[in-house]
């Protein structure tokens, strides 16, 4: 069952070690097909080097229920199927704790727009959620994480798909995309950006957003109808 | 003697200089038999590319004495014990000079938990000891620094198996954990959470830790007889 | 159609990942083929690992039209052909977004002479432009960037081959030499002085440029008719 | 002539790349055969990939003259000749631009003893030289370089067996060792606690030199008649 899929999931998987986004088992990526309904997902705790294409699991994406698969999805796994409810333009997830993007969620700090990197891929500020309440972290925790990251693009109105990527409090970022290897992509640029902004805020604490029309200009070079980078 | 053992502390200081843990020889790996009381620890500046499994020292717990073994053990030898002897869940130590955590030590500060890449292997702060005495240095300067380990641990109600690592004062950081192949792991997550300690207490020095209950969710879902992550 | 050229520009465009300037393929190096007037370029959005040499675009240095070639040149083209048309020694010109040079044009900040590493390479202070008008933006924006770039070298009395590098504000550095190879090296150590600087401001942010006398006895024992470094 | 110190100083060169010292051809390896007077020191800006042992260069340490060998020795082959006449007991020189040190050098600030990993090698603070005169600047240069380090440890009382390393203001550091080999070795460490002591600064500013009764304990249990470490 989603064999195409699976293959996807998994290689997106492996290629978080490749990027340098995670130590040991510290992530996990998820791929969607919208038509079925079914999600396949990376297993809870499994070492990079052993896993295999069979290891992803299918589970339901409006139960949670676990379709196929010997082995327990992810734990993160209710949060993911909250963003692929409330985004229907997702098709990729990834969930990392990659060095820089987690100081700035653990700093409860928004990723501004400093640069034209930051606009080829992300129309505006990645935001920080809030913190989750008490009742959010003892209830159903992973899924209200979900909830949480959905409130935060809502109450500040920005599209999930114009900007691929949060980064939740005190804990780390997710990043998504059109596919699961698009997801990782996006997480790979969200781990650079976090870098490069924490250099430039050491050097000049005053910087602020760059230039809207500068942000207008680079995202849309890449993105939507008129985008004219690439072949 | 203890061949299984011995492999197992062989392989681990090997994962030192894969996990960029040590540069040169400035790192060492013990494990312990509980049974027959002899810890095995790796031998004193030999380098990493050269060494075999018969190189690891078998020393004896409550003496300290070489049982087997052609090498002089690590000097730092009796700090392991005196840490097996007063911790008595320990079945593995590792000491390295690893960038991050030696930073903090040098810095004298306790690492608090900013987020949850922390709460997932430390139940709290991994402490920082005070500054050894002028008479602990120059006496059994080694033995010294294992006591002032455990007095920060005690003085402070920290249960070692909860916090599985220590920044010694102008020194560098000691973790440990069930096995040796453990106490590296939790040795690779101290270096990592330092190093993005560093990053969120640049970008907000006014952080502080995080939520109790975020501490305990984390630390709960993967410790303890409620723990579900993983397979 | 100077297939040489071709040859070192996709060499040199492989050099980025190689030096790690690059993620991606968010760089691109081009040649000058001075007689004929001609361009050799990268080709926009492709990856660094199915790129061939015969994938190198050749491009009109007066009309940036491409003259041969069955893929789209980098979006950054007119940037290139300005530099070329209006400094006329230049025979390669790279651009990237790596990470300590992107970082300090991210704060607009331009990167002062604080060593002889740097004087080596550079004969002075690596400048960053002013921020791009939205007209500037919103028009022909490649183009304009090159612009904004030489008026940067005009307005302060700099010779663009005695500092063969720029920070664009709020975008990424661009470096340039003799040849595309001379080029990219030219960004090595860019983005080299870009990580020293910061970290030498850290620790004191009082200190100012070099001696200027320091300045000329490293950049002229490299450079010049009375140089004597190198065989 | 002198085929073993040739392989030796060739090797020790290579060194530089492998340990991430080095960028291009920025450094050079020395060593000295103290009975015929003679010192074997790396070509000037030969690249390390095609450099062999026989394009070492060998010349005299009392005029400077190249005894044998058909390419220029190291630009900087004066300033090593000066520390091997002042300091009789090198075996082996080391310059680099290596990063962290860098930096500091930049910075135009001593590199104090913050714990034992400096402690283990550096038996105290290694200084920064002072700024040099535009007179010796634009003298003989990298004489004046090697005149001024020793003035450094004449006017502060350091011995330059015990403190194998310096920092040469707006330039970069040295190292030294009793032969090239531990000249490398020291100059690995060197870079290391370059870069933890930024992070320990950075975390707690007010940070002052270690306990002198720690520091005497790690120097002279690695160092001296009494010494323990080690087989």
């Amino acid at each position: 069952m989603l064999e195409q899929l699976k293959q996807q999931v998994f290689e997106a998987n492996l290629d978080l070690p490749k990027y340098g986004l995670v130590t040991f088992t510290w992530g996990n990526v998820s791929g969607i097909d919208r038509e079925s309904g079914l999600v396949v997902i990376k297993p809870s705790g499994v070492d990079y080097d052993v896993m295999t294409a069979d290891d992803m699991v299918v589970v339901d994406l409006a139960t949670g229920k676990v379709v196929e698969g010997n082995k327990k999805p992810s734990s993160d796994t209710p949060t993911h199927l909250e963003l692929y409810r409330q985004f229907p333009t997702l098709g990729g997830i990834v969930h990392t704790h990659s060095r820089h993007a987690t100081s700035w969620a653990q700093a409860g700090l928004d990723l501004k727009a400093l640069g034209t990197t930051h606009a080829d891929y992300f129309y505006g500020t990645i935001p920080c959620t809030r913190k989750m309440t008490d009742a959010e972290i003892q209830g159903e925790y992973e899924l209200e994480t979900g909830k949480v990251i959905v409130e935060t693009f809502r109450t500040r109105g920005i599209e999930a798909k114009d900007v691929p990527a949060v980064l939740v409090n005190s804990h780390g970022p997710f990043a998504w995309g059109t596919d699961p290897h698009n997801a990782v992509h996006n997480a790979v640029v969200l781990e650079e950006i976090a870098c490069m902004n924490l250099f430039s805020y050491q050097l000049n604490p005053q910087i602020d957003s760059m230039q809207q029309v500068l942000l207008d200009k680079h995202y849309l070079r890449k993105h939507g109808k008129n985008a004219y980078y690439g072949q």
